[in-house]
């Protein structure tokens, strides 16, 4: 009788920019994985698998680990239908991993994913993992670790809570709030910004609390009236960008005064 | 020349249930604590008292710890303004912990406090660490650690991602469902649901992820067409409840289908 060929997957949150975010559960989970599966692109990879690096090196207790890169497919930023987009991206990104977990992995080994931040908050690794099981070639099983997100990190530094007494918390897209903010919560959290939207809204009376690169040494916090540092934001943030290559940002809005409980 | 008295807090996030959510920050602040303040109350205080104290004993690498449990005022919960009652206890519980500290920490002492989950989601003890500093009568600092929420615990046990994409989160409670569902998200987070307000909406195409005690040996999770499960989670729910005397559960709504992005 042949054992049927399961191979186990563990998605593993490791928090934002400081290692010490990672939880005991993730540590636990990086020393059972034997191939770490790397899918970062863009400007900021040099940096993430650096800082992939140091976590592996700080937590993990022996050296029978192996890392592949999988490189991704060239993403339409531009397309007209841009969830469509997304989609289609994401089914090619699962061909090109599904065969790399082939071949890498052996029938009853342990394949891993680092995620910066929490793989249940715009992250793409469980629904590429989703895609690959319901393409049906390959059998696996996953797990998933829960990691501390840029939102969290962000409340942590300013010492805020997300939400106010009885209210909603909106967590959100820069490409969203450009089409307006949402009329049935007062803190918003906008996530992917690439553009600041926020600026459009200055003049509303509305409170920023703003970070980048949380939880590293070169994180940066500003908080005030929007419309009172929303420039020294943009500005600041356009020189870390050309400094470094990359930005890595998100922030909160906050409505005044807090409107009666609906 | 006498050194000013400041007394150091750290609000430390501890995640939900399994106490291998810890964070190797926690950790660090957990074995930096002196006297740990517990504020919790209600039916579920002795359970917590039991995980707290199995989390302490298994990170703490010390014994030079005390634990001061501080007596929560009554919550009028039926006031009719109900942001208005909910101020007015965080103000009288903020005057007795206030002098509880002046008491039990040495001037320059660190005080600490267990969150369940993350500080900065439906936590009142960073507020009412503020109201000390602004009633001005004790110095403080505090620090804030993160921890995983209870949305991310039902997120990564029902291995979902709670956004989808180009989508947005809303994180609301059960009382603010109760009337009406927010029309600019489709995934909606309910928190603080005593009576399952999401039952109004068992006829609308939603799908529903449950799950309650996350993260514990009782977890249990839930997941299915709302019109279908739901008298399932009703009746779940209750025999838990009365069984336990207590339940912490939290879910997410999912509209269907997804719609185009706007």
């Amino acid at each position: 009788m042949t054992i049927p060929s399961v191979r186990k997957l563990m998605v593993i949150g490791v928090g934002v920019g400081d290692p010490d975010f990672v939880t005991v559960q993730a540590v636990n989970a990086l020393n059972a994985v034997d191939v770490f599966f790397v899918l970062d692109k863009g400007p900021a990879a040099a940096d993430l698998a650096r800082a992939r690096q140091a976590i592996c090196e700080k937590f993990i207790t022996h050296d029978r680990y192996r890392t592949v890169t999988v490189t991704d497919p060239v993403r339409d930023r531009g397309a007209a239908d841009y969830p469509d987009a997304v989609r289609r991206w994401r089914d090619e990104r699962a061909e090109r991993l599904e065969k790399v977990i082939d071949a890498e992995l052996d029938a009853h080994g342990v394949g891993g994913f680092l995620v910066w931040g929490d793989p249940s908050l715009y992250d793409g690794t469980i629904r590429v993992i989703e895609t690959i099981i319901d393409r049906g070639a390959l059998t696996v099983d996953y797990e998933v670790i829960p990691g501390i997100s840029s939102v969290q990190a962000l409340a942590a530094r300013h010492r805020i809570a997300v939400n106010r007494v009885a209210g909603a918390v909106h967590v959100t897209t820069g490409r969203r709030i450009s089409q307006g903010l949402p009329d049935d919560a007062d803190d918003v959290v906008v996530m992917l910004d690439a553009d600041l939207a926020c600026a459009a809204y200055r003049d509303e009376d509305i409170d920023i609390y703003w970070g980048a690169y949380l939880g590293t040494a070169d994180e940066i916090l500003v908080a005030g009236r929007l419309g009172e540092v929303i420039d020294h934001i943009a500005q600041t943030r356009a020189d870390l960008r050309q400094r470094k290559g990359w930005i890595m940002d998100t922030y909160l809005l906050r409505r005044h005064p807090v409107p009666p409980f609906q």
